[in-house]
C-alpha cells in the first residue's frame, strides 16, 4: 500500500469517529427544519481532513485520541458553519455535489443553521469534554477556536471586499489564505496538541505546521487549478479563470505581464463564455510570465517550512500521519 | 427619585461599565470594514437590560459584579449578534434609528459582522475572564451562552416558519417568545449567579426568574401594542396589526372570534396600508372578545410566577434592583 493509499484508509477511520459524534450532537430537536438544515452539508460528507489533523496531533503529543474526539468534531462543524454562510454570501448553488443549504431552505434558514453549528462548537467542547481533560485545558481550546473563527471572519471579508483582481496585493491574498484556511488548521493542530497534554513548545510547533500546510494547499489547489485535468480538478479546466479567481498565479502574473499580455489577461479573466481555446492560450501565457512556476516554488517553500515544525515532536507514528498528510495533499491526484 | 427613575439610573452606570468593554473588545482590525460593521449597532446604544441582569445577579449571590463585566458584555454581544442576523432575515432597514447593518454594508458583510459578534462572545469569556473566575466556572457560562444561543436559533426558525398567525397555537407561540427572549434572559441571570459563586439551587432560582421575566417581557410587550399610544409605543399605533405581528393578542382573538369578527380581523391584519380608523376598530374587537384582558392577566402571571422565584436569595440591594427592574420593564412607560 502507498504511503498515500494509507493515509487515505486513516483520513476515513478517524472520519467515521468523528461523524458519529457529529450525527449525535445534532439530533434534531424542534423546529426540525433547523436540524435537516443544519445536518445537511456536514453529514453530506467531505474528507474530514481538519478533524485528522486534532486526532493525529493530540496522539502526537502522547496523548489518547479518543479524548480529542468531541474537539475535533466541533472544529469540523466550526468548518461547516463558515461554508454554509459563505455559500449565501457567495450566492452558491452547489457544494459536494449537492444544493446549498441557502438553495434548499432559503437564505434566512440558512443564516440560522450557519448560527446554530456554530453553537453547537462550544457545546461539544464543554458539555462534551471528557473528564480527563481539565477545565482549564478546555478553556484554553475554547480561545484556540475563537481565534481561528475571528480569523475566518475576517479572512472572508478580504476576500468579498477585494474589489477586483488586479488590485490585489501577494501580501493580501496571503492573508486572505491565512483567515479562511490556515487559521483553522492551526487551531485544529493547537487544540490537539492542547487535549492531549502537549507543552506550550509542542503546542506552538503543531500550529505553526498547520498553518504553513493550510498555505501550501490553498497555493497547490491554485497550481493545479492552472495545470490540472478535469479529472484530477473535479470541475471543468479554467473554472479559475472563468471565475476570475483571485490566485497567486494571476497575481503574479498581473503583476509581471506586459502591457500586451495584461490586456489579454484581463480580458479572458472572469468571462464566463471563456472558450477552451482562450483558456489555453492564458495558461500559456501564465506559463510564459513565470508565474506557475513561482506559485510552485511557494507552495514548496510553504510545504519544507510546514515539516521543519515537526523537529519539536518525538518520533512517533501519528507525526509519520501528519507528514504523510502533507504530502498526500500536496501531490494529490483526487 | 421613583424606583423607576432609581432602576433607569443604574441600568446607565452599569452600561457604561459594559460599554466600555465591549468597546476595547471590537478595537478594529483588517479589514476595517468589518468591524465598523460589527460595532456599528452594539454600540449604538441600547438599555443593556440584559448585562444588567448579569451583573446584578452576581451581586444577588454575594459576588463581585466587576467580576462579571466581562461576561455581562458577552452576553450583550450574544443579543446584538442575534439582532444583526434577524435584520437580515426580516430584511429590516432600521433598528435604534440607525440603519440597519446590512442596509449600510450589504448582507456579506452583515453575516460576518453577525459572525464576528459571535465569536467575540467566547473571546470574552475566556480571554477575559477575571482571574478569581475559575475555569470551571468559566466553562459553565460558556455552556449556558451556548445553549441559549440554540435556543434562539430554535425561536427565530419557529418565527420565520409559521406560515401565518391563524395557524399559530399558544403553545408554539410561548416556545417562541421563551427562545427569542427568555433563553438569553435566563442565560444572563444564571451566567451572572454562576460567576458571583451562587449556589446551584440559586443559580436555578435566578435563571427560572428570569425566564418568566422574558416572557412577561414580551407579553406586556403585546399589550402595550394593542393599548398604548405613539407616544409609549415609540411607534404609530396599529404597527402589530398592521405588520401581522404574530401576538398572543391576536392567536388569543382568532381562537375566539365569531365568525364575522375573525373574517374583519382577517382583512386588516397584515394590510400595511389600514387607515387609523380600522386600527380603532380591531382594537375594539380585541377588547370585545377578550384577548386584551387575556395577555394582560397571562403577563401579570409570569410576573408574579417571577417575583417568586427570589425566595432562594437572600434579601439584599442586588435583589430589591431586579425586584424593581420586572415592575419598571411591565410598567413602563418609556
Amino acid at each position: 500500500m502507498s504511503s498515500g493509499d494509507a493515509i487515505k484508509k486513516k483520513l476515513v477511520e478517524s472520519a467515521k469517529l468523528v461523524d458519529s459524534f457529529i450525527d449525535e450532537i445534532l439530533t434534531p430537536r424542534r423546529p426540525e427544519v433547523l436540524y435537516d438544515a443544519s445536518r445537511h452539508l456536514v453529514l453530506a460528507g467531505g474528507k474530514r481532513l481538519r478533524p485528522f489533523l486534532t486526532l493525529k496531533a493530540c496522539e502526537a503529543v502522547g496523548g489518547n485520541p479518543e479524548d480529542a474526539i468531541p474537539f475535533a468534531a466541533a472544529l469540523e462543524i466550526l468548518h461547516n458553519f463558515t461554508l454554509v454562510h459563505d455559500d449565501v454570501m457567495d450566492n452558491d448553488p452547489v457544494r459536494r455535489g449537492a444544493p446549498t443549504v441557502h438553495t434548499k431552505w432559503g437564505v434566512p434558514i440558512a443564516i440560522c443553521a450557519g448560527d446554530l453549528l456554530f453553537a453547537k462548537v462550544f457545546e461539544a467542547m464543554t458539555a462534551y469534554a471528557p473528564k480527563g481533560v481539565s477545565a482549564k485545558r478546555v478553556n484554553t481550546c475554547i480561545e484556540k477556536a475563537t481565534k481561528a473563527a475571528i480569523e475566518i471572519c475576517e479572512g472572508q471579508v478580504l476576500d468579498v471586499s477585494f474589489p477586483n483582481t488586479s488590485d490585489v496585493s501577494e501580501e493580501d491574498y496571503i492573508a486572505m489564505v491565512g483567515g479562511k484556511t490556515s487559521a483553522l488548521f492551526r487551531a485544529c493542530a493547537e487544540v490537539g496538541g492542547i487535549v492531549g497534554g502537549g507543552k506550550t513548545r509542542q503546542v506552538n510547533a503543531l500550529g505553526k505546521f498547520a498553518w504553513d500546510a493550510g498555505i501550501a494547499f490553498q497555493l497547490m489547489d491554485d497550481y493545479l487549478g492552472a495545470t490540472g485535468d478535469e479529472k484530477t480538478l473535479g470541475k471543468p479546466v479554467g473554472s479559475d479563470i472563468r471565475e476570475g479567481k483571485k490566485t497567486l498565479i494571476i497575481i503574479h502574473a498581473l503583476r509581471k505581464a506586459k502591457p500586451k499580455q495584461r490586456e489579454r489577461l484581463l480580458a479572458v479573466l472572469g468571462n464566463h463564455s471563456a472558450t477552451r481555446q482562450e483558456i489555453d492560450e492564458i495558461h500559456g501565457l501564465l506559463r510564459d510570465i513565470g508565474s506557475i512556476d513561482y506559485a510552485l516554488a511557494k507552495a514548496n517553500r510553504y510545504i519544507a517550512t510546514s515539516k521543519r515544525r515537526f523537529d519539536a515532536l518525538p518520533d512517533s507514528e501519528a507525526k509519520k500521519d501528519l507528514f504523510d498528510l502533507i504530502d498526500y495533499f500536496t501531490n494529490r491526484k483526487y
